[in-house]
């Protein structure tokens, strides 16, 4: 039996507090501004990849996510496999006495540990996890940085989950992308009481694609330009400064302002891409009464491309943010893990926010389908444990 | 018994199709941006107004409006009150046989004949009518225009109430506000077939009040001048060439991209202000599906500081945007008048619509509750139904 080589990692989620929306070349995934994201804890939401090559496998490259093969044909996964391989072939053609893995087939294999219909925005931690696998087991001395400029070509925010902690993305001027790359703002232990509930909200049906929608913005709404060439540079700094600080009221208003920035290019696209519904609106309105009751912004709003929430909090704050949203929404799924078994509810903030926030409230619990409750964490982490066995077939994780 | 002097009017409601939001000052209704709009037919929605003064009256100004009396002492209508009395008193100071109104108490009563409860801003018409009955009453020979300056210090939009057809308020540069007037783009007749479907919509609450939002809007909102300074001009000049062209394609886009970008600024207004709701967006989706099915743009939605949305249209394609809602919403109240009995639907374009969009159909129906079908229309008339009768007293309408 011939050689079988493999190397495995996880990889993080990203929610970014500025967003990414625009691309200035679709092709090489390079953004019309930069963008900044918090990493969150692998402990809750993660994907495991092992990366392996053999001159026994089919000729064809594969990719196994979930049990469910992908198609690896795209011009995206394609351009990762290809730029990973010629960074192998460099080593291999400096050294004889390496194996030559840059001309095995590819077999990936892949698999998240939250449900996909979360709409979790799951390709950055997937292509982070896929180029960070192949990286590992082609034993590239590349970093994280030079790996970001790959995986942005996967996904444009799979390059900010190559690290932990609180990450930019350097939008860059370069034609080619080669200034387009990740850099850690700073370190998940420089502000390791970061928190984030994610509130799952249940949508009729399934929104414009982001690539679609972006590009929609970009040729129609006559606001975009303001937000990429003034708005989000002057809060990158502001963000970055915040971060450093550790000052969370800079960081809380400046997320929900990008937030609702982002969403405001949206609706002025044409024809308008609404990706916020009445229950995310809801969400805002208790996320307001929160930070009424505590007479401080002390919970901040940030909404992807879909209408699910996500609210940053400090852990100090958790009994006002997290339990408050457990007195309104304890039967859903989410709570029963570490973190959600123990929270409980400030009463006098609870009855404030459901006197002040009524109505939002019964459109929270009617809307949101499950929580999922997580915290600042670390970038890709090296794993033995395998998704290939030794004879070259998918296993399960344990 | 002394003198009782008597003038009456009606005024028409207009809906802008680009949006006046921001004012440059707060005090003299001075706007960040010109805007435009349709006068609607005043056989559908309008402003009744009786004024009258005479020295028998007690000494206090009032206002009675659909039977409640209302507060005359706020600064916008001492404004209106105190700027029209200092015209009176300039014909009187240059002819000694006029009598001396503009020393005697006004008495005001105004009826609209449209519900309250539909959410229409109702203070365009009530303002234009309210100038348009005291000047009457007072024999000025001021022009719309002059007049419209004194209605825009009671309520900016209803400066545009004094014309019908399409209507312009020019922004104007001048600190007193002397330019900042509106203008008659075309009158009813040069394209009298714009048709307009209100579609009422239920809010759960009262949203921000227009006054406070656009002031919140102009501080915080970082895309806000933009619009003001950019997106604005540009759509005045297209639209006004779309009305003279009576290019119902154009004049429908900048129409919808209008009212995008206006909610989209209150979106990115800090904290966020939201008029639009599922509801309104299912509207938006119906519209969009309407000129899909049509394979043109026969229809265009806008929406003011509420979730309430106005579809206009051309009386040619009747059945594809009226017939369709009837087929929709023909259960609500609002189809039974002349306008509305008539209508039937295009049974090949509906059958499209509906199966394109099945989930805003059945949005629309349970969030809509009542229609109102109307058209372009005149400026104010002037009439002899009196709503205060010769002794002074109020009457009602017959």
């Amino acid at each position: 039996m011939s050689e079988i080589h493999r190397a495995s990692t996880t990889a993080p989620v990203n929610i970014a507090v500025i967003k990414y929306w625009g691309k200035r070349d679709p092709k090489l995934n390079l953004p019309t501004n930069s963008s900044l994201s918090v990493t969150l804890s692998q402990a809750d939401l993660r994907t495991h990849t092992t990366a392996s090559c053999s001159p026994s496998y089919p000729t064809e490259d594969s990719l196994l996510l979930n049990g469910s093969p992908q198609d690896v044909s795209g011009a995206r996964t394609q351009a990762c496999f290809r730029e990973l391989r010629a960074l192998r072939k460099q080593l291999e053609d400096g050294n004889d006495t390496l194996p030559k893995l840059s001309t095995f087939p590819l077999k990936i294999v892949s698999e998240n540990n939250f449900p996909t219909a979360a709409g979790l925005a799951s390709s950055a931690a997937g292509f982070a996890a896929l180029v960070r696998a192949i990286a590992n087991l082609y034993e590239l001395p590349s970093s994280p940085t030079d790996l970001s400029r790959i995986a942005r070509q996967g996904s444009g925010s799979a390059c900010r989950s190559l690290f932990g902690g609180y990450v930019g993305w350097e939008q860059g001027s370069a034609a080619d992308g080669s200034d387009s790359t990740a850099f850690q703002v700073a370190p998940a232990e420089h502000w390791p009481n970061m928190r984030a509930i994610v509130l799952v909200v249940s949508a009729a049906k399934k929104g414009v694609s982001s690539t679609t929608g972006m590009q929609t913005t970009v040729a129609t709404s006559s606001l975009f330009a303001a937000r990429a060439n003034e708005t989000v540079p002057r809060r990158m700094q502001e963000m970055q400064k915040a971060i450093q600080d550790k000052d969370f009221e800079t960081f809380a208003k400046v997320t929900m302002m990008d937030s609702n920035s982002f969403h405001a290019t949206c609706l002025d696209t044409y024809p308008p891409i609404f990706y916020l519904n009445d229950v995310s609106k809801a969400a805002i309105k208790i996320v307001e009464s929160i930070n009424a009751a505590a007479g401080k912004t002390i919970a901040a709003y940030t909404f992807d491309a879909g209408p699910n929430a996500v609210v940053y909090y400090l852990e100090e704050n958790e009994k006002q943010v997290a339990g408050l949203f457990k007195s309104i929404l304890g039967e859903k799924e989410g709570w029963a893990g570490q973190r959600g078994q123990g929270v409980t509810a400030n009463d006098e903030a609870r009855d404030k926010v459901v006197v002040d926030a009524a109505v939002a409230v019964g459109l929270l619990e009617e809307g949101v389908s499950r929580v999922i409750l997580t915290s600042v964490g670390e970038g890709p982490v090296k794993t033995d444990e395998s998704l290939i066995n030794e004879k070259g077939e998918p296993v399960s994780s344990s």
